[in-house]
């Protein structure tokens, strides 16, 4: 291995398939990396869970992750991110990437009148995490936050295209319509999946933030000053799917949120 | 205490609220009787997991319960039920009730033309844990099974009278309307609260089986042939709650699921 080059995997950690959003950025813009995929499916969802369980749930996955020998992890989930990142950083050397931030700094930059909406699970919303942070980036946005149990179950179990899911997701955005957002972050992994109908419902002058793409961004820049350490110039990087419940389901979902991309090898870990 | 009453209460154990309906059932039959309810609220939902995981939690949640000194343990979460009774009743030595035996039962009474239908989650539905015990009350029972996997988010969201619960219902069960079921078991405690959706999807002919009312009548027939103790005559029951997770929302849920009847005191452990 030459100076200054790693070929160890960056481990990806969320609560169950919604991470794989994250995962895909991130494969599509670095193909010579290995990464490490776990999915915390036996404790799956976070989003309803309190700060105090999140926390200890993310720190038991990023021990385990740093025994794996990663070299950087980036934690995919919005609630472990608003919850964990903080402790997180305080237990482990490798450099450690939220998804929080890249999304509020999309946010920041893409928002016309400094009004912007945010939407997550419950315990995301609760924390704090995002208006927090996006007013640090700039004390004058205008946040509003809401919480949206529904839409992680609407996307689990395939019902985007229903009639249902648009009455559902209607009702629930109402708050951010009525406060006339210009942007709009998707703050869970899982809504990218319900993007369409969540741009229906806002409007087409309202920009959605996927921060996949933004966590994408965010880890280039890393590699680039070398916070990260790039995979050697040539290498294939191989992908590992680390899974705390049996896999069926985690691999018939999963290849949905891969873009029909099938998932195999799947390894069910003890943590 | 005299000979042949015991004044420990009976532990009533969940993967998070839906058990309450149970509870509920179970404190208006026995006033005079104790109760422990644990609500394993870190870890749930139980029905989307596998069945070792859900074997591995219920074992740990009853030795938890029976060092606690319960005097029985009623597995009201019907996951739990199909997957862990077996090995439950394998390791502890007080009396154990699920609730699919019963169900069954009453759904076996009930039924007219022996076409059953039973609506549950993922992982009780694939375990085939109805089916079987119908067939063992009577093999020309003709049984039909179904995962709603959507029911359960939309009951503890609340969504029970918007249209849009009413479409998903609709077109969940389409396979039972067109399965023409005479009877229908609601194979999962959440379900109750949905029963008047439910109903008016599957019209009145159809008879619905809330097993919380056929578990108290079990109860009621374990304590009358002393198999459970009852409580000294002129006893007043106490109720415990115990939640796995911060108890705020487990509140106001519960209050739901209890008629509005406030739940106070509840218990934060770790297992």
């Amino acid at each position: 291995m030459s100076v200054g080059t790693d070929s160890h995997p960056i481990g990806v950690f969320d609560s169950g398939v919604g991470g794989l959003t994250v995962l895909k950025a991130l494969v599509r813009r670095f193909p010579e990396e290995g990464f490490i995929y776990l999915g915390d499916t036996a404790r799956v969802p976070y989003g309803a869970k309190s700060a105090r369980t999140v926390e200890r749930y993310t720190l038991q996955v990023a021990s385990y992750l740093v025994k794996r020998e990663v070299k950087a992890l980036v934690v995919a989930c919005n609630t472990a991110s608003a919850l964990g990142l903080a402790a997180l950083r305080q237990r482990v050397t490798i450099p450690v990437q939220g998804v929080i931030q890249p999304g509020c700094r999309m946010a920041a930059r893409l928002s016309r009148g400094g009004l912007i909406g945010v939407i997550g699970t419950r315990t995301t919303v609760a924390s704090g995490a995002y208006p927090h942070t996006l007013h640090f980036l700039d004390p004058a946005l205008r946040v509003t936050s809401l919480a949206c149990p529904l839409f992680v179950p609407l996307v689990e179990e395939d019902w985007v295209s229903h009639a249902a899911a648009r009455m559902i997701v209607e009702e629930t955005l109402r708050p951010l319509v009525a406060a006339s957002v210009d942007t709009l972050i998707l703050g869970c992994t899982h809504y990218p999946l319900l993007k369409e109908v969540i741009a229906g419902v806002m409007g087409e002058k309202v920009a959605l933030v996927d921060s996949a793409e933004a966590v994408a961004e965010e880890m280039a820049s890393h590699l680039v000053k070398g916070i990260v350490r790039p995979a050697p110039p040539g290498s294939q990087g191989r992908l590992t799917y680390l899974v705390t419940d049996v896999a069926d389901r985690f691999q018939e979902v999963a290849t949905r949120f891969l873009d029909g991309v099938p998932v195999s090898h799947v390894e069910m870990i003890d943590l």
